[in-house]
């Protein structure tokens, strides 16, 4: 079966189309935290997080059912659904972050994010991380390829207390020495005649393996950025909706940027993205752009993107995020003097990384041993994935509807391959 | 009411997102063919070309919900409804065409179509016509601006026979005037040293008009194209899915191209498109590429895509475009001896394109008669819309279950609104 599927995937989807783990997992069902093959054995899912409020979740499915069945079009027609749900939305986000421009990936808002940046500024230099990955199309795309020498795009290494670009005697001294990357991007820029347009990172540095990033990094930089007439972008289609167990990641770094997009959790599987900033900079925006996205700003994705909300908040997803998150990092936590690999144990809310290394002493990277764990987690019914620029970090980010019963089945799974692999016994 | 909800919308999505019509509508159901505001007025919809099986129609509504209720997710697992989905599509085309990428929205196939040609030319300048619109992303974009003379794009006059670029003897002389202009723009390249990836255009120019098009124009354009190392895409977002009466408009100019792209029509409204291609191409594009977009390749998509397919092929859509549109352009045609500004009726199947001029001898285009038709026709109950580079073509464009009983409500309502402004009845 599972042969026979690969061999029709490459004919169809060609070769290379990605997969995850060594032998694929064909998945038929979903419901809540759990998937099912064709044999109807069930994984506990600890890497989706598009379903954010659980697959298939019966109010998001009803509201999709509803609204399909009665309305959906584009967005030049008047839409009291649209308004409502954009709203309820910016009125999630810190006040000024009042419009928003809807797209239908994450990719496309982050498009939009860097057109509306420049557009404000008249400047063209972006400033991200050197790990960044903010979606697939060739503009979005030359953040991740900003090695590649685009002029109109500078990479800071990205800020991290694990592997300090240089080793300093304190936290505001590591602070400061990112800062200072940030300050030399801009001057860089300058120093070639490329006006500055902003910077855009998560805010959490998802990609980049969930770091801890060096205090006051991110609200410090925002302020650099802005001093030089930029503007701060941040990508929440990791980091938003509750994931880290507050609503945004630009409050846990406790600023507020000039423009957020959102992405992945935002209609549940429903092709849903967005864009929100101060109303100014939309309406400069859309004066110059004249924007428009066929499939963008829908009664179906506003009600579906409304039945997300509806959810989040009945059922107290963000106050769960924080409770079981913190409960899985202390117990990880626990675990790690048993585990030498497991150098770090790292993140927000539910969205939790681990560090794996060879040597602790000389922090080498161990992606093969994260590879190892990540395919033998699956065997045993566990799907979690790996990030970081060194494909070493154990990515652990579940739907929010996680509980602590879940957390202690993937513990007990866990602990059972660690002593499996390793020979040590939590 | 209307006033309120344009106070909103100008708060919420910033002034200036786009809006149909002198007064806006306000659209709360569709059904078929029609549309309803909230007072219950019905619009018979001739510009809809999304929910190409009808507003809502239920098999498809309950295709989206039997699979939203079962299973949604990214591309990374395996799912067989996502290869027969491929594979009943692909079967729909040119046998070479065998192999397709997801993506969620046209721009995004367009994006990656680009991406595709490049890479398997090594090439980077594309050519497309000077009233081209593929999409709203910055790479895409660039298309529609070809005249800022972005080194990588060339644009060439659209070619046409209502307004030639110069008066020749014949059609075949036409063809080949317009066929010089992409050896003009192929040699361009080259002078430039820029190599040549290849050619995208919209088979029936949709947004250039609809003009028709000299003889031979687009398999002759695409030899060339071919014969200097480049690529030939079809953007089939506009002209694929019967639209012309033919499945692809590529079969309605009589060639294959090398790549294909579809969108709009594609999931009836559910954010659904793709790139086609030969099997090669699409080995080469993931090779290189690693292309992911989390939406696409979806469960979903394939469960919506695959019964919009249902419904097309057992409601016979495709011939029901081909016999309406025939009778709609022709009943059009016998109004045009009494209706002076109307100049052409183009188009092929359910897509026609009505050429507006203040003057037939110098072909003067007459945009604010367009506009004019256009608000007066939604007065009275039809909704269509303009398009063209200069604004002077009326488009009418309705779903495909669009029936010759709905053609007569339009043609009576079109012949009296004409009587009013022009005082000439049919």
């Amino acid at each position: 079966m599972t042969t026979e599927l690969l061999a029709r995937r490459e004919k169809l989807l060609g070769t290379g189309a990605p997969l995850f783990y060594k032998e694929a997992v064909n998945i038929v069902r979903g419901e809540g935290v759990w998937l099912f093959d064709p044999d109807g054995r069930r994984y506990l899912d600890m890497y989706n997080n598009v379903p954010c409020v659980g697959h298939c979740h019966p109010h998001v499915v009803e509201a999709m059912y509803r609204q399909a069945s009665t309305l959906n079009v584009h967005s030049r027609y008047l839409h009291e659904g649209v308004l409502d749900y954009a709203e309820r939305l910016t009125n999630h986000h810190a006040e000024e972050l009042a419009s928003i421009v809807f797209t239908c990936t994450g990719t496309e808002a982050n498009e939009v994010a860097m057109g509306m940046a420049r557009i404000a500024t008249g400047g063209r230099g972006i400033i991200c991380t050197d790990a960044a990955y903010h979606g697939n199309s060739a503009e979005v795309g030359k953040l991740k390829r900003a090695r590649d020498g685009d002029p109109e795009i500078r990479a800071i290494p990205y800020p991290q207390r694990y592997r300090p670009l240089r080793e300093v005697a304190s936290e505001s001294e590591l602070t400061d020495l990112y800062l200072s990357e940030v300050r030399r991007a801009i001057n860089s820029f300058a120093a070639n005649n490329i006006p500055f347009a902003g910077m855009l990172v998560c805010p959490i540095l998802a990609n980049e393996g969930l770091p801890n990033i060096p205090n006051g990094f991110m609200s410090q930089a925002a302020e650099i950025v802005r001093d030089a007439g930029g503007l701060f972008i941040t990508d929440e289609v990791q980091a938003g909706f509750c994931r880290t167990g507050r609503w945004w990641g630009y409050e846990v770094m406790d600023f507020v940027p000039d423009i957020v997009t959102m992405g992945k959790p935002m209609g549940n599987g429903l092709p849903l993205a967005g864009t929100v900033a101060r109303t100014e900079l939309v309406d400069t925006f859309r004066d110059q752009k004249r924007y428009f996205n066929t499939f963008a700003s829908s009664p179906l994705q506003a009600a579906v993107g409304m039945a997300v909300l509806d959810v989040i908040e009945t059922e107290n997803l963000r106050e769960n995020v924080a409770h079981v998150g913190e409960y899985l990092r202390a117990e990880l936590t626990k675990i790690q003097p048993h585990c030498p690999p497991m150098a770090e144990v790292r993140g927000h809310g539910l969205f939790i990384g681990l560090e794996w290394v060879s040597d602790s002493g000389t922090k080498t990277p161990d992606r093969e041993g994260a590879t190892l764990l990540v395919n033998r987690l699956k065997e045993k019914g566990f799907l979690i994935g790996s990030a970081g620029s060194l494909g070493n970090v154990l990515k652990i980010r579940p739907p929010l509807v996680f509980t602590r019963e879940h957390a202690n089945l993937f513990l007990t799974a866990f602990a059972e391959i660690v002593e499996e692999i390793y020979g040590t016994a939590p």
